[in-house]
C-alpha cells in the first residue's frame, strides 16, 4: 500500500544482521526499559561492533559513552534501533537518514496499529527511508537478531535468560511474541539459531523480505515462517521461488484460517486478509509446508534441521515398531490418516525378525514384544533386519515407556547407535515422550524424536513434503501482455463465450438470432434438438422470467419458444436491452464441473474449478490457484476435489475428460491474467466434460468487470 | 463367543480390587521375572493382607513362606495371580476353583492370541471359572491394580519405580501396555489412580465388567478406557449406561479407526472388528467422550479430575486472551475449528478492560498486550472484569513465555489464587507449555493446564461434551417381541415395501398386477402419470433388463409398457419368475435420501441414513446408529449429514419434511429389531423427502435374509 520502491525482496536486508555498529535511539539506564533492553543484550552477549547508546541527556548509559544524538557519534552506525515515543520517531529516523545509516529498527508502537494518525506517521517515517535508500523494520516490531554474530536490534524476553546456540534456523515472523516463543522452544530443544526477524507493521521490511535474505543467506539452511497475512503476494512470491531454487526448506504458520481468525487478524494488523484457501494453493505451488500449530511448526521443523535437506525422505511408506500391539494399531491408525503407507516387509525380513523374536508379530505395524529390548544384540538384529528391508520405508519405532527405565534406556541407546553406524542413509524415526535427556541422547544421534504418535503422523507427511521440494515443477506464469477485453463480453452470455472460444477454449456452435424465421433457420444448421435463452445484459436469471426453452426437436417448437420468449421478457423485463434469442444445441451427458476467476485481495486473478451442481455446492467442493495455472497444475486441482470419483468412472461409468477439463481452466486462468485490467470475475457454469477423448464444453459463462473498467463507475 | 453366563457387567469384579489375601501361582525369587514381579510389588508397596506365593519348590520365597499349591495356604486366598507357562495353567486354575477362590489374574501368555491350540486351552480355563462362579480376567493380561489398598495383580512395568498417588481416575484398557503408560503419565502429573484393570484376550473379565465395576466404585470418579474392539456388545452398553447413570464420566480411547489399524487389531486380537462409526455413534449415544490420541485422553482427563463433575463448563463459549494479537488469533482458529463459540463482551467489561490496560484490544479475542501483566493488581482487574462478564463463557489465558520469567510468573500466580478464590464457579483454563513446576501450582489452585492451543481446543470441546452428560436423554430400546417376518419380503420391492407400510411406514400405492387390463385399471385408481416395474425376485436390476416404465401418462402408454417389459423380461431373464408387474404413481419433487439396516459384527442391527444419489454415495454422506432409535436420535442423524443443507431450504428451496423422515428411521429400525432373527438387510433407496408438512414416500425397497431364514443355507 504505501511501498513505492520495488527491489527485489531481500535488498537491503543485511542491514539488520551484518551491520558493524548500531546506535540504540532512546537508550537507557534501566534494562527493564524497552531502550535499556537493547543496549544490554549486545553487552551481555558480547557483540563485536561499537555500540552507540544515544539520549539527549548523554552521559554514561550502562557503562558505555552515551550520545546526545545519532549525529555525534564517532563513526556513522550501520544500523540503528529506535526506541523512542511515536511522536520523536520521525526527528529520529531523519537524523538516521542523514547520518547515512542502512537500517533502522523501530520497536516504537503507536502507528498504523493505533489508528489513522499513527497510519500517517507511520506513512512518512517510509517516505523518509525510501528518499535515503534506508530500510525500516517496524514500527511495532521485536526487531531482528543475528544470532551468530550476537547482533541484538531486540527487547525479546525470549534473550532475558540467555542467548540460543547459533544453528542453522532462520526464523521470520510477523508476531514477535510467536517469533521469539519459537526462537526460545527451538533453544530449548538444543537448537541452534541463525538469524531470527519480526516484521510488526511492516511498513517497509514485510514477511518476504525476511524469507529472500535468509534464503540467502549461507548460515541458515532451513526457515520457519509465522505470518498473519501479505501485503504483497508478488513479493511473497518471489521470496519462496527463491528459497526454493535454494532448495531451502520453508515451514509456514499461516494464521488466520478462520473467519474470526481472520476478523482478529484483520483488526489486529490493519492489512486486507487474503482467502486462507488461496495461501494454501501457493504455500503448496511453491513447496512450502504450512503447518497448523505452533507444536507442529516446532516438532517438523526440529526434524527437519536433524536430517538436513539430505536425508529428508521422499516416499510415505513407513514401517511402524512398537512393543505392544495396541501402540502399533495406534501409530498405523494415525498414519494412514496423515496419508502415509504400510508396505509389507519381505519373508527373508521376517524371518530374521522371528530369529530375533519369535514371538514377534511380523506384519507392519510389527507387533516386537517386550523381548524386543530383552539384550541389546536382539534389538540390534530386529533393527537391522527392518533397515535392510528393500521396501525402503521409514522406520517408526515407539518407545512408551522404555526410556524411563535405566536398562532398557541402555539397550535401545546402544543399538540405536550402532544402527545409525552401520546405516546412515537409512530413515529411522523415534516416538517417545521423553525423558527429556534420552531424548537429546538420540537426537545427538541425528534421530528425529516425536513426541506423540499424530505428531510423528504429521510429521512425516510434512517431511516428505519437503523431501519433493527439489522436484517441485516450476509454477506457470503470465509473460503475455494485459491487453483490453472488448466490453461486449459483459453484455451477455453469447459474447462471453465468444471471447474464451477465441482463448481457445470450447463451446457450442451458437448464435444470436433476432426473429423466428432466423431461430428456425439457426436451429437447423445447428441440428436438432435445441435450447433457446434470452439474449440480454439486464437479464441476469434467465429461467425465472421464462427466459429458457429446452430440447425443442422441431421447427414449430422453436418458433413457438422464440414467440413465448420475447413475450415472457417483454411482460417481466420491460426495461430490458434485448440483444435478441440465443440458439445453441441442447447438450446432454457427461458430468459437469464449474471453473471460474475471482480476485483475491492479496493474489489478485484466483482460478477456481469444482464439481457441478447444488450437492457440490453445499459442499464447496472446490479447488483454487492464483492464475495462470499449466494443465499439469488444473489437472491435479481437479483431481483433488472430493468428488473427483464421478470423473474418474465410478459406478461403471466411462472416465471423464479430465485432460481436456484441464485444458479448459488452464485457457482460463491465461484468459484472466490477459484481462486482468478490466475482467474481475468469470463464471464458467456448467461445463460438461464428456467422456475420454470427447472434451468438454461451457454451456453458460458470465464475465464481471473490474469497477474501474465499469462505466458509471 | 466363549461366553456362556451372562450375569451383568461388574459382577464378582470386586474379587480383582478388595481381596484381603493373594496367592501368586509360580512365585519366583527372580524379582524380574513375572511370577516374581507380583509379590515384589505387593510386598513393596505394603499390601496389608496376607500374601501366599505358591511354587512347587515351595520354601521362602522373596522373604515369605512358599507353599508347593494354592491347596496348602493356611487360609483360601480370595484372589490368585496365575504365572506359570500356558499348559500349566489348566491346573492352577482347577486349584483355585477347589480352594474357593473368588478371581483368578491369568498374566501367562500363549492362548487365543497364539493360535487355535491356545484358544482351546483359553476355552478349557473359561470353562472351569464359569463352572464353579470365578471370574477370571485375561490370559495374556496385565492383571489389576487397586492403588488405594495397595493390591498389585500385575507385574506392569509402570508400578517399577513408584505406585502412582491414589486418586479418583479408573482406568480399563484391553492393552496392558496402553493401560499402564496411562498411570504412569497421570501419575506423573500429580494425578491419583483408584483402579488399574488390563483385560487382555478378555476370555471372561471384559472391558464392560471393567467400567460397570468402576461406575460402582465410590473411589473413582472419572473412569479412563482403552479398546480395541468389543467382544459383547450388549454387556458394553449396559456398563457404558450405568456409568451414565451413576454421572461419571468415561473418555474412551477406542483404536482401530482405519482398515490398517483394525487389521493389526484383527490380527493382535483375534477378535471380529465392528465398524468404527457404529462405535463413534454408540459412544455419541451414551455420553462417552471418544479421544484420538494418547495426549487427547491424558489432556482431557486431567483437566475433568481437577473440575469434577460439578465444574465442567455446560457451554461452548469462550472468551480467549494473550498478550499478543497473533496468539489471539491461533486461538481463535483453533477454538472455532473445534466447534466452540467466540461471544462478545459487554460494554461494561470493555470499558473495565481498557481502564486496567488502555492499549487493549477488548474484541474477543482479547489482545490484552504485555501490559496485563505490568502488575499483578493490573492483571487481577483485567481478569475480574472478564469473569465478571455476563457472557457466561469459560475464560481461556494463553501464557507463552511468562512462566519462565520468574518476576511474571509470580504476577500470574497471585492474580491466579485470588481470582479463583474470588470466583469459584466461573471456569477458567490456562494454555501453557511450562515450566512442568509451574503448571503443576496453577494445577493446585484448580485451574486446568492445557500444553497447546489445539489440546486447549479439542480438550474444551470434549469436557463441554463431558458436562452435558447429565442431560442426555437415554437411549431407545426395543421392548417387544422377535417375530419371523413373512418370507414375501424378500420376494420383491412390493412385498417389502408392504410389510414396511404395516409398520408405519410411508409407500405410494402400489399394485402388482398380472395382465394389461390390470395394469390399465390399477394406472387409473392410482391416478396418471404412473410408473410400472417389472416384479420378480429374481431380477433385482431391473433398469438394465428393461424392466422399468416412467411417466406413463395415459391409458395406450400403460398397455403398451406392460407388454414391452413383459418382454424384456423374457428375453434377458427368461429363468426369472415373474410375480407380474408394479404399478405405482410417478411422483415428483422433494429431496432424496437414503436409509437401510445392516449387521455389524458387534453390535447388531444397525441403521443407517445418508442423502440420495451419486453425489452422496460418493462421499458417504451417511449416520448411522444402532437399532432402535427415537425420532429425535433419528432426526439428529439426518442432522448430521454434511449436505443437511439440501433439506434445510437452501437456495430459496423448501424446507423439507424432517421430521416425517425421522419418524420413517425411527419405524424401519424398530422393524429391524422386531424381525432380527430373519431380516439381516433392509435397502430403502430412494426416500423422497417432501416440503415441511407433506410427509414422505418411500419408493423402493429390498429386504435380504438372514443366512440361517434363507432356504437351501
Amino acid at each position: 500500500m504505501l511501498k513505492q520502491v520495488q527491489a527485489a525482496p531481500g535488498t537491503g536486508i543485511d542491514a539488520f544482521f551484518s551491520a558493524g555498529s548500531v546506535a540504540v535511539i532512546g537508550a537507557s539506564d534501566d534494562i527493564t526499559k524497552i531502550g535499556g533492553r537493547p543496549v544490554q543484550l549486545l553487552r551481555k552477549y558480547g557483540y563485536a561492533g561499537a555500540i552507540y547508546p544515544i539520549n539527549p541527556k548523554g552521559g554514561t548509559i550502562q557503562g558505555l559513552t552515551g550520545y546526545a544524538s545519532i549525529l555525534d557519534t564517532p563513526t556513522a552506525p550501520e544500523l540503528a534501533v529506535v526506541a523512542v515515543p511515536a511522536q520523536a520517531t520521525l526527528q529520529a529516523v531523519r537524523d538516521c537518514a542523514s547520518r547515512g545509516v542502512r537500517g533502522v529498527v523501530v520497536l516504537s508502537t503507536g502507528f498504523a496499529e493505533a489508528g489513522p494518525e499513527g497510519a500517517q506517521l507511520q506513512a512518512e517515517l517510509v517516505g523518509i527511508a525510501h528518499n535515503h535508500g534506508m530500510r525500516l523494520l517496524g514500527p511495532n516490531c521485536l526487531g531482528a537478531v543475528n544470532v551468530v554474530d550476537r547482533l541484538v536490534a531486540s527487547f525479546s524476553i525470549a534473550l532475558e535468560e540467555s542467548m540460543p546456540p547459533a544453528g542453522q534456523i532462520g526464523i521470520v515472523s510477523q508476531s514477535g511474541n510467536i517469533g521469539s516463543f519459537t526462537m526460545r522452544c527451538m533453544a530449548d530443544r538444543g537448537l541452534g539459531v541463525s538469524r531470527f526477524i519480526a516484521t510488526g507493521n511492516e511498513a517497509d521490511v514485510d514477511v518476504a523480505d525476511g524469507i529472500a535474505a535468509l534464503a540467502n543467506d549461507p548460515a541458515t539452511r532451513i526457515i520457519l515462517c509465522c505470518m498473519e497475512t501479505c501485503r504483497d503476494a508478488g513479493r511473497l512470491i518471489q521470496a519462496l521461488d527463491m528459497a526454493r531454487r535454494q532448495n531451502k526448506p520453508v515451514i509456514a504458520l499461516k494464521i488466520g484460517a478462520t473467519e474470526q481468525g481472520q476478523a482478529a487478524a484483520a483488526s489486529h494488523t490493519g492489512a486486507l486478509m487474503g482467502s486462507d484457501a488461496v495461501f494454501d494453493a501457493v504455500f503448496r505451488r511453491y513447496g512450502v509446508l504450512r503447518v497448523h500449530s505452533f507444536e507442529e511448526l516446532l516438532d517438523v521443523g526440529h526434524a527437519a534441521v536433524l536430517l538436513g535437506a539430505e536425508r529428508l525422505p521422499t516416499t510415505r511408506a513407513v514401517t511402524l515398531v512398537a512393543a505392544s500391539g495396541g501402540f502399533g494399531i495406534m501409530m498405523a491408525d494415525a498414519m494412514v490418516q496423515a496419508g502415509m503407507e504400510l508396505p509389507q516387509l519381505a519373508d527373508t525380513t521376517k524371518a530374521l525378525i522371528r530369529e530375533a523374536v519369535p514371538t514377534a508379530g511380523t506384519n507392519n505395524p510389527v507387533d516386537a514384544s517386550a523381548q524386543m529390548s530383552a539384550r541389546p544384540d536382539i534389538l540390534l538384529k530386529m533393527l537391522t533386519a527392518l533397515q535392510n528391508d528393500a521396501n525402503g520405508s521409514t522406520l517408526v519405532l515407539l518407545l512408551a515407556l522404555s526410556l524411563y527405565n535405566p536398562r532398557l534406556r541402555g539397550v535401545y541407546l546402544e543399538a540405536l547407535s550402532k544402527i545409525r553406524a552401520s546405516h546412515p542413509d537409512r530413515l529411522l524415526v523415534i516416538i517417545s515422550r521423553g525423558p527429556a535427556d534420552a531424548v537429546a541422547e538420540i537426537n545427538a544421534l541425528g534421530i528425529p524424536v516425536f513426541p506423540s504418535i499424530p505428531a510423528a503422523a504429521s510429521g512425516l507427511a510434512g517431511l516428505v513434503r519437503l523431501g519433493q521440494l527439489a522436484t517441485l515443477p516450476p509454477a506457470a506464469a503470465y509473460g503475455g501482455p494485459v491487453e483490453k477485453v472488448d466490453a461486449a463480453v459483459f453484455r451477455n452470455e453469447f459474447h462471453a463465450k465468444k471471447a474464451l472460444a477465441a482463448a481457445g477454449i470450447s463451446v457450442p456452435r451458437e448464435e444470436v438470432v433476432a426473429s423466428a424465421d432466423e431461430a428456425v433457420r439457426s436451429a437447423r444448421a445447428t441440428g436438432y434438438p435445441v435450447v433457446l435463452k434470452i439474449a440480454s445484459e439486464d437479464i441476469a436469471h434467465k429461467t425465472e422470467i421464462g427466459g429458457v426453452a429446452l430440447d425443442l426437436k422441431d421447427d414449430d417448437a422453436v418458433r413457438q419458444a422464440y414467440g413465448r420468449l420475447m413475450a415472457n421478457a417483454k411482460q417481466h423485463a420491460p426495461q430490458a436491452r434485448l440483444d435478441g434469442v440465443l440458439v445453441a444445441p441442447m447438450v446432454r451427458g457427461g458430468v459437469e464441473l464449474i471453473a471460474g476467476v475471482s480476485r483475491d485481495p492479496v493474489f489478485g486473478p484466483v482460478v477456481m474449478v469444482g464439481m457441478g451442481g447444488i450437492y457440490a455446492e453445499v459442499l464447496k467442493d472446490v479447488a483454487v490457484q492464483v492464475a495462470p495455472v499449466s494443465e499439469d497444475e488444473a489437472a491435479r486441482m481437479i483431481r483433488s476435489l472430493r468428488m473427483f470419483p464421478l470423473l474418474d468412472g465410478v459406478r461403471g461409468q466411462p472416465r471423464a475428460d479430465v485432460a481436456a477439463a484441464a485444458r479448459t481452466v488452464a485457457r482460463l486462468s491465461e484468459f484472466a491474467c490477459r484481462h486482468a485490467g478490466d475482467v474481475a470475475e468469470i463464471d464458467m457454469n456448467p461445463i460438461l466434460v464428456r467422456p475420454e477423448g470427447e472434451g468438454v464444453l461451457v454451456l453458460d459463462a458470465l464475465m464481471v468487470p473490474t469497477s474501474s473498467s465499469t462505466p458509471g463507475h
